[in-house]
């Protein structure tokens, strides 16, 4: 396989506020992200991705959380307690939509067996998006062993590290705007804050895209027009360090939403739109009030988040973006096909429309 | 085990509606429901209730549903896409909480073994109530095998008729108001519609149960007092045949929870408090859109479902009820024993109060 | 008239915990209540209700707040931003639907003239439920005169004592159980916390009301047979001192539709049943988590509310109680005429139900 | 004033589906807008909007209808009835923050001399956005004289003709990324449906601008940066023929977030993105159902939707471009400037991003 970029690396730069070190979920400090990668024979093509809140025990110490569901065809588990209780106390699993019970079931045994509890209630928390284009997903293949295996590496220095894109985790099958999808991620630094997106992505034809504002997607030809696949949608997982409460980050969830739509989405009827957000709770809240109240009289109490939301959104868009750049074209279930998203066409696309490659 | 009845059995006529023949959620017809109870070696002390709306295929014809989350303290599954779609495509599962994801697993294999279909997207709807006093739910040991008897059951005759209460499928470990608990049904039939009601009771503290109305609970000794589990909850479902839509059903749903505080509930913090509500869709609301109209110049086209709420109402508070005086002592993990409801003391409180029991 | 007590003078004590030592929402400290009542010639039976959280500029110091909507039927204002911010910046007004708008208005001027704001933004919060079967709604009686008079009130001492209730303010003309109804209040002490209710009773039928559990509705004759209103809701105000979030609060709000569910409501289609609940903060929660952790081991940082719920349900069913008690019997529009709840024949229903009445 | 014009007038065809033959709310049968504007001395710059769902008494012939709250800071009446009964049952108007409350008492009365009703009860449906920079909001200068011309108009042919845009009705004031804003309109056509769209457009930052994905705003300059709106908002008017439930309604509701994401915003913290939602229902959905089917097996009875949200993000992103096209330079209040958006600059940076202008 050739080598893949992200958007940056290509020359583009989406959004006016600064990216964090790694421009990835991981630039929100504790937090780690590890990948399972199934890739068997003609029909298997799945996997897993964790995504640790911070690198001691969730369920001792649960983060603040909250969900956002735009669209719900979808089956992730575990959001009416967040709604609720406002924490997480486990790590987030990503996968195939049939894998989503039994990799919900292995959490259960990681807790016991990597965190060294006897679980007698808890709340699992798994999204999904379905990759059965390219994957037998009634196989199941995805279990105890690829859970594992994903948390661990989550928990690790290099699960803080820069994040495997592409064709990777849970990722691996997924399709987006009709070109190869999987997993991306991006991040915005403001103030003292940081937000990080990883997403799951799944969703969107190919005449919608729209790379930075320009509408790419219907301009790209590719070796065959894309079918349709069964299941259509987006996991998107937010993460920062303010301490917030989990009725803020709600709101700062909602605004995934709005950077998704910059993509290009209008979040079809047979998505799962789904946003997840948590904060490790570090960085106070002061510095960005004083700097919101700075800017207007303020009525409102949560006028900070402002900052923040536009820091969401940015991310958002180049996570989502980050994915199709670092997809590769991949072959799977009955021989289709999932192709990737054409360099040469995307530049030329670009140019035409005023836009310089910063490379 | 002595002979345990049912509340009206007992004497005790709640509410003003009549109920349908079996007085239990198969009066709505076409409704089965199927119970698999695993009762093994001292620690082991639970099961699966399954119930099918139809007795058709359901991911064929699915019934118009909708939720209603009154405290999620809990792991439910499929509820979100419930609440957008408006629709149940699978049979309903209730089990122990740490079951919860190997039975939504298994579920997929009945739709391949039992409905002959190859499932790609598939909501489960799996709901769950926290059985660790009385068994080691860690263990996870319900799993296809169980979810096979269960919904098998429920697609036959039998599975159409009375309903097993008490210490049976999901309910086997159950605590209701600190004594055993377990699954309970109750049904109303007004005008052309019928309502039917099935919980599986796991929640409240002894001192505030109520039977209709009369404060019980703080009368009753047991041998012991009863010790705290940790979960408390309570999963309702709601069965109608009326031609309704998914909001004016989500609606009726809110009503159950209002049951549920006629027996006294509170809804504690760690109580997850669901309802999950279907219609066949059989029974047209003409005529009662007509009797809501003679009752009084009406301002909005739902009035008449004030009708509907009143059978829901009723029939939760009933099936509630009908779970504590069907359930029978149980002694489980580490030797923990819940006490049933004691008849003789239930009578003596009542007939103080003034309540002849109707036997 | 005659004289007319609240509930627990009568002899009859709902629930376990004791009440603060008014028995009333003003036990919260600053919480202050003011009525407007206007009654005149044969068809205006109608007014106002204020409620300020605390005896300075509610804008200035905003109040953690949160919002239930147990079923809409109704036109209060203010809400979606209250479930979004999480505060309330004004006094709430209660009064009859059709005056909700001139009241609302009237609020921009009080926030000026009784507080010195030029305000540009504001979200007023008005309650109100339908009075038209004994007073002339239509002629919306009620402006800024009467909204002054009662804001003005429960900035007062006075506005922070003994809270009148029945026929006066927001609850002049309304109808509780098909008896005269109207503005009731109760409280309840727990540790170091007060929870408060007020509600302006208009819902329910007869033959529903249960007092303490007994259905005394169906018991009871009337002159007359009560007809139906149009219009019957219930607007339930939720007061606390306990320093939690909006979203914890919000926990608690939901709690008091298990309250009105206790007096017998089945929450007609046609009623608009909310809760408004606000925070003075003024009490930390340390305690009450010591005291569920003493309880039980406890999964959640929020198990401590489950104390708080049981205190808020046992008020609202007192304060809905009282508010029957309280009212007096009154003619109005067109000389239709509500009856009050009749003492006496409520003293028979409850002795022959083994009630012994404590007076 | 000078001449000002639509967005596709000047050349920019956003989006792949055809417009309506008026690209406006009123190519939807039967819907009809009048606009009431206010512009005296040098302080008083306001007016109101009415929009009518349809020709006949929206009271006895109820229009079924949704909401969806993106972001609540705002102050619309009405939502919460809408959310239970899924209906509207009067005409919509839009107007400036503090008129809202005398606005939405004028309804009442125009229901009652323009429509014959004596109402008892009226679930009145009033948006607003904040007009303060340029208008004495507090002044409250819009009442029943101007609720009963706009109303009046939008029931005449000419309200259900081309609906005038920019500095009219409750637009007059507003302001939308940081030019100046106002009232806007668009429609799609697919298949037998007709989706329109009319926004109040007050919100936005002048950097975030994007039109048709250009990002516009951060490369014109103004005669001096937009100083900051107390208020930040925008009324989303959605209306559609389809025969659909308040449920699907909903889902398109939604979508229109997604539109004006398009656009730029990320929904800042003292927004109150508000979308309000209706259909006539004239037209039946089975030509979409069989289009749906045909392009893939579809898993849900909804998926014929996502026709109709393409259509609706469509319609959203240009009614709000239309707003700026049409919205004049105004001076008001204290002497605050909004200044339009200049035409020459915008052509120069969308043909300097290769966007030909199709004049």
């Amino acid at each position: 396989m050739g080598k893949r970029v992200r958007a940056r690396e290509f020359g583009i730069e989406m959004g006016l506020l600064e990216t964090g070190r790694l421009n990835a979920i991981t630039d929100v400090e504790g937090v780690g992200v590890g990948h399972s990668t199934l890739i068997e024979g003609d029909n298997i093509r799945t996997g897993v991705t964790a995504i640790v809140p911070h690198q001691g025990n969730p369920f001792e110490e649960k983060v603040t959380a909250a969900v956002d569901i735009f669209n719900a065809y979808g089956k992730s588990t575990g959001l009416p307690q967040i709604q609720f209780e406002g924490v997480i106390e486990v790590p987030i699993l990503l996968t195939e939509t049939l894998n989503t019970w039994r990799v919900a079931n292995s959490v259960l045994d990681y807790m016991n067996e990597g965190y060294g509890l006897v679980p007698r209630s808890l709340n699992v928390v798994v999204g999904e998006t379905n990759g059965s284009y390219l994957t037998d997903n009634f196989g199941r293949h995805v279990g105890k062993e690829q859970v594992f295996e994903a948390i661990d590496k989550a928990r690790t220095p290099e699960g803080r590290g820069p994040v495997p894109e592409g064709n990777v985790g849970g990722g691996t099958p997924m399709t987006g705007y009709g070109f190869k999808g999987g997993i991306g991620t991006a991040s915005r630094k403001y103030a003292n804050f940081t937000v990080g997106i990883l997403v799951q992505l799944n969703c969107g034809a190919k005449d919608e895209l729209r790379i930075d504002g320009v509408p790419v997607g219907r301009e790209i030809e590719l070796p065959r027009p894309p079918e349709r696949s069964p299941g259509n949608s987006i996991m998107m997982i937010c993460a920062t360090d303010l301490d917030i409460e989990s009725r803020q980050l709600w709101k700062v969830a909602k605004r995934v939403a709005l950077g998704l739509a910059r993509t290009g989405s209008y979040s079809g009827n047979g998505s799962g739109d789904f946003t997840i957000a948590f904060t490790t709770g570090k960085k106070k809240v002061d510095e960005l009030r004083e700097m919101a109240q700075a800017r207007r009289r303020s009525f409102s109490g949560d006028s900070f988040l402002s900052l923040v939301y536009r820091a969401t959104v940015e991310a958002t868009e180049e996570a989502i973006i980050n994915a199709l750049f670092k997809a590769e074209t991949l072959t799977g279930r009955e021989g289709n096909t999932r192709y990737e998203l054409p360099y040469d066409q995307v530049a030329e696309v670009l140019e035409r429309q005023g836009r310089s490659l910063r490379k």
